[in-house]
């Protein structure tokens, strides 16, 4: 029995996000087919995190145990190469530690949001970047970014749905916020993350930038816990999974 | 009746090139259908460049005639952006003396060339650069390039037509190559450029990066006149019109 570690990078246009559904085309569904095909089992995969419809990862990682010792790990890599569909690619392939789970074992995950901020839309990134036609001032948005870092209750900066109980304690240990010609980079990492939480972080950071909320408020958003104090939740299009880290 | 110059940017993958053709969707016929619905007038389209089947443009210039005095030449960016597709935008839109041309006048084009230079394929950047496995030596591509700037016949390096009669001397003044990552960038500029010559002389580029050309053939390959002496034309989608320029 192996157990296998990928890292993959997808674009997130064209599917119905990562978590297998019924009749969708998702990043799992397509996996899941490529490595049963590789492997002639039924894999089960786990994934560092789940992906939203139009997300993007340049680091998404996955594991999967297998008894296919006839294939070593570093040969997933050109294996899956001509089993998956051109928008999924895998980086990186390896036999690791049987106990090794791509989700419970993550210590930090960091995302990456791509603004496009000039008057007219980009043809060429359209689909790798948020538009926003008013001119965001970054300062204001470094500036009020500060009130992220540290381990804090986000229920303010997830979507709500009663349905579902999790600890809404995480733990921000970066944001970091440039310029780049029309582009606007924003880079956050943290422990974890909860469902649409990094766009609603953006979101919000983009309306300090437009001077739609104050640059002082986000102390008092994270008080409120309610997500109608948060900014709009920036579009799918604009984010990137980029980089999980575990220990070693 | 006013003359408008407009600079568009488009993503190439989806498109059957630029020129109309019945039944096929190319840049020039969608830009055409909107711009008669936006001045209800049959527009006649004069542009700087052809591209082909799955190249890019960040900086193409089109000009046209109207008589649709109403519209202000700065409107047709924002007008342009209601009635194109996605995949198609306005950069710059401006009223020019009623004599510009945009092909005639065109005094210089620059292209840029993006190869993708991993073992494995990106699914992030696949539509938008050239994927190419073997490790390139941009060194030699840098020595070789030289052989390419000033007046030259570049007959090799165009797609072999006996139909088409066209003056296969055209000037070169700049090719730049670096690497960042795992992708080189080459930028050619010059006065104008045959048909896939650009393509042809990355393809050559290539080949000689990869040790399959050697780095002082292109004086040989130029004099012999034949395009089988050449290399291969690299693929469409890492091509982008960057910019046209103009005197003023």
């Amino acid at each position: 029995m192996k157990n296998i570690k990928l890292v993959l990078e997808y674009e997130g246009t064209n599917f119905s996000g990562w978590q297998k559904q019924e009749g969708l085309r998702t990043v799992e569904s397509e996996l899941e087919k490529a490595l049963n095909r590789a492997t002639k089992e039924d894999i089960e995969i786990i994934a560092a995190g789940r992906t939203d419809k139009k997300v993007h990862a340049l680091g998404q990682v996955i594991n999967f145990h297998t008894n296919a010792d006839n294939i070593p790990g570093d040969n997933y890599k050109r294996l899956m190469d001509f089993l998956l569909p051109d928008d999924i690619s895998i980086v990186e392939s390896k036999e690791v530690d049987r106990d090794f789970h791509a989700r419970f074992d993550a210590k930090r995950r960091r995302y990456k949001y791509i603004i496009y901020n000039r008057k007219l839309p980009n043809a060429i990134y359209r689909n790798f970047s948020f538009f926003f036609p008013h001119r965001l001032d970054i300062e204001k948005m470094k500036y009020a970014a500060l009130d992220f870092i540290g381990e804090k209750d986000f229920t303010a900066f997830k979507v709500t749905d009663k349905n579902i109980k999790v600890n809404p304690i995480r733990k921000i240990n970066l944001v970091h916020i440039e310029r780049r010609e029309d582009f606007i980079l924003i880079s956050i990492e943290g422990n974890s993350f909860l469902h649409n939480m990094v766009r609603i972080m953006v979101g919000t950071l983009i309306q300090i930038g437009a001077g739609k909320i104050g640059k002082d408020s986000i102390k008092e958003i994270l008080e409120s816990k309610n997500r109608t104090q948060a900014g709009i939740t920036a579009g799918a299009e604009g984010l990137f999974l980029e980089k999980v880290f575990y220990d070693l």
